[in-house]
């Protein structure tokens, strides 16, 4: 390994924030995925939980995320009663994206708390399920004529408001990953 | 038309920023452009600029926006430096979204100012022209190991930081669209 390549990793595994995470239910263009991967390594999420439905099991395998699928941990799961339940195993603010009466703006959050933050499907949205268990539910203001945006781009939304709130309160330059996930990554990515 | 169809498309018209505008050198997949048409929508962007280089002549074809591309008015050229010529007919900002020396974040620009913001090719970024003549460079800041944002969501992340700046000046909600425009969109959209 390059010393560069070392301190590249370096880099990113102390601004890893292992409190910020993302939770896909049933997203399932690959495109989508991908982007939104791509995404998460950009702003420093470790984990994403990814609900698949069992009739659709192959849609993680493909798709390229300009590699930052080495780099983020994408954790599936085959309910979101599953992902839901490993997400409150942390003590995290749960929030739904979606439009609702009990929507708030979604800059009105405040994302330097530990916060799991979940995108729904491609047509369908987030399910009831997870609508009725979430802490709350947040929206990004639309002005024109259409009603919703691409999901990857509602992700990218919600996570650099985090990324920016995070940022002015100083949260990124210290490593928070446990001791063996950053041997694992030097070890198995640094070496190629 | 229902008047509950005639309100939302007033409402759209008075939220158009006529000068907040896009422009996309041979971005050419499909669901990037998509995406990007339809974020447009929703920040209130009314003219997309669309470079398309003779090559790749099918790319603004197919594809849906969610209806999108019917509300936002995209302008296809031939050749970066007729788009650039175009937009500079108005007293723009000309801003590219480029890593280099000159680069500033793009949070510190003042997008209430009259800005048109040029977005790159998926695996070759902007043009040297384009890059050479643009005010200025913008970066979204990335703190992971990969090097570049998929660009439908580059591009929303900094529409909708024009969207905020430009809420908190209060310039949404008073239509700018010239009278002529409003009555061809009531004309033809309101009328299914
Ligand atoms: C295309 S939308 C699904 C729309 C679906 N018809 C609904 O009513 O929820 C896919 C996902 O993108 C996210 N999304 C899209 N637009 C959003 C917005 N304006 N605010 C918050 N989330 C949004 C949400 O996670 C949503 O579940
Ligand atoms: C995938 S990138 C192209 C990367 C290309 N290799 C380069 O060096 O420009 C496609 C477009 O997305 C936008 N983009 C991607 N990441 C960006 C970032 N971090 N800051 C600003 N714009 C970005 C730019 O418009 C860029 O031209």
């Amino acid at each position: 390994m390059t010393p560069e390549r070392l301190q590249r990793i370096k880099r990113m595994l102390n601004n890893r924030q292992t409190d910020l995470t993302v939770c896909l239910e049933d997203v399932h263009k690959t495109h989508n995925l991908s982007a939104i991967v791509r995404t998460s390594d950009a702003v420093g999420v470790h984990y994403v939980h990814a609900v698949m439905s069992s009739d659709n099991p192959l849609r993680m395998r493909t798709g390229t995320a300009k590699g930052s699928q080495n780099w983020v941990q994408v954790i599936q799961h085959d309910s979101s009663q599953s992902a839901i339940r490993a997400l409150r195993q942390q003590k995290i603010q749960l929030l739904a994206t979606n439009l609702s009466d009990r929507s708030v703006d979604f800059r009105e959050i405040d994302y330097t708390q530990p916060t799991a933050i979940v995108f729904g499907q491609e047509r369908d949205g987030i399910s009831d399920a997870v609508l009725t268990d979430a802490d709350a539910h947040i929206v990004i203001p639309m002005v024109g004529m259409v009603q919703s945006l691409n999901v990857s781009v509602a992700s990218a939304l919600v996570l650099y408001e985090a990324q920016r709130q995070r940022a002015a309160a100083g949260m990124y330059g210290t490593c928070t990953l446990p001791q063996d996930e950053q041997q694992r990554i030097l070890f198995e990515r640094g070496h190629p």
